[in-house]
């Protein structure tokens, strides 16, 4: 296996897959990467719907705009996993927020894509991570109950296509020391 | 070096280190694990401030309650990482909101957060990610100009002392097929 920041500096957003299946063992070996991230107090509050289901796909795609790149993928991906968040629980403390950001799941499945979309890249998989779209048709869509919401989509699938990196900003104009 | 797998289950918070001190190039690296982080349309909407100097170290302990387990992590560890978010760049798209989420800085620095943990990790360094503090307070200690917020503390440093795993959820426990 390639070293972990071989991993990190070669993992690219892949929107293009082969009608090849994900083996439901490679899932599973996700979604453990998905368990051990750490969160919030270890509040967990991260909910994973596997899309494998066409019509399902389908119905989500018809909340994605055509524009955004990600559009084919949704159906294009045999697997589509969708990364929804239990409110109330991370940035929480006795059920009252605790700091200025409110509600911390957002950090928290942020933590929890990295470690699936690492690994699924360890493993041969491409991803990509779909922000832009209405989330509301795609929490109808998979029957989410109140207080469960979808944040981001994440296509699953062997890659066919791997584009170029695009630009990073360099070390040294991100890092400060002692003061900004 | 373990494989990636390996390296996500065994990474824990920790929050006792040695008083050696953290080599430039091994900060570097973990920089670079920050910057080949994937995030919102490419925005890299993070600004990392790396705090060795005690006496920064000493304002910024004051932000923390002397209840949360990581207060004497700040002064302890020999580097403490503030991860701060640029505003308006993440989730907009010409400088407007694009879902009901808002600015998905949080969403990105999860990211870019379990990249940097995850590297240290692999590399014999503990980490441990502080979110509990006032965070106005931290801002002020770093001169963080208009725009740009600090959202996480991370203390860095070579383990003393490592915790057990807290307990998780089984996969089974947050994984879903095509509904909820």
């Amino acid at each position: 296996m390639d070293d972990l920041m071989t991993i990190i500096k070669q993992r690219r957003s892949i929107r293009n897959y082969s009608d090849k299946e994900i083996p439901e063992e490679i899932l599973q070996t996700l979604l453990e990467a998905v368990q051990w991230t750490p969160s919030w107090a270890n509040t967990q509050c991260w909910e994973i719907v596997a899309v494998k289901d066409t019509k399902v796909k389908e119905e989500i795609q018809q909340a994605v705009p055509a524009s955004n790149p990600a559009f084919k993928s949704i159906l294009n991906a045999p697997v589509v996993l969708a990364v929804c968040a239990k409110y109330g629980t991370s940035g929480y403390y006795k059920e009252v927020v605790t700091t200025k950001f409110g509600d911390w799941f957002m950090f928290d499945l942020g933590l929890a894509t990295q470690s699936l979309c690492l690994t699924a890249h360890s493993m041969g998989l491409g991803t990509v991570v779909v922000g832009l779209y209405e989330h509301d048709k795609v929490n109808a869509a998979l029957h989410l109950p109140d207080g469960i919401d979808n944040v981001a989509l994440i296509p699953l699938g062997f890659p066919t296509k791997v584009p170029k990196a695009p630009k990073r900003r360099d070390v040294s104009e991100f890092l400060h020391y002692d003061s900004f």
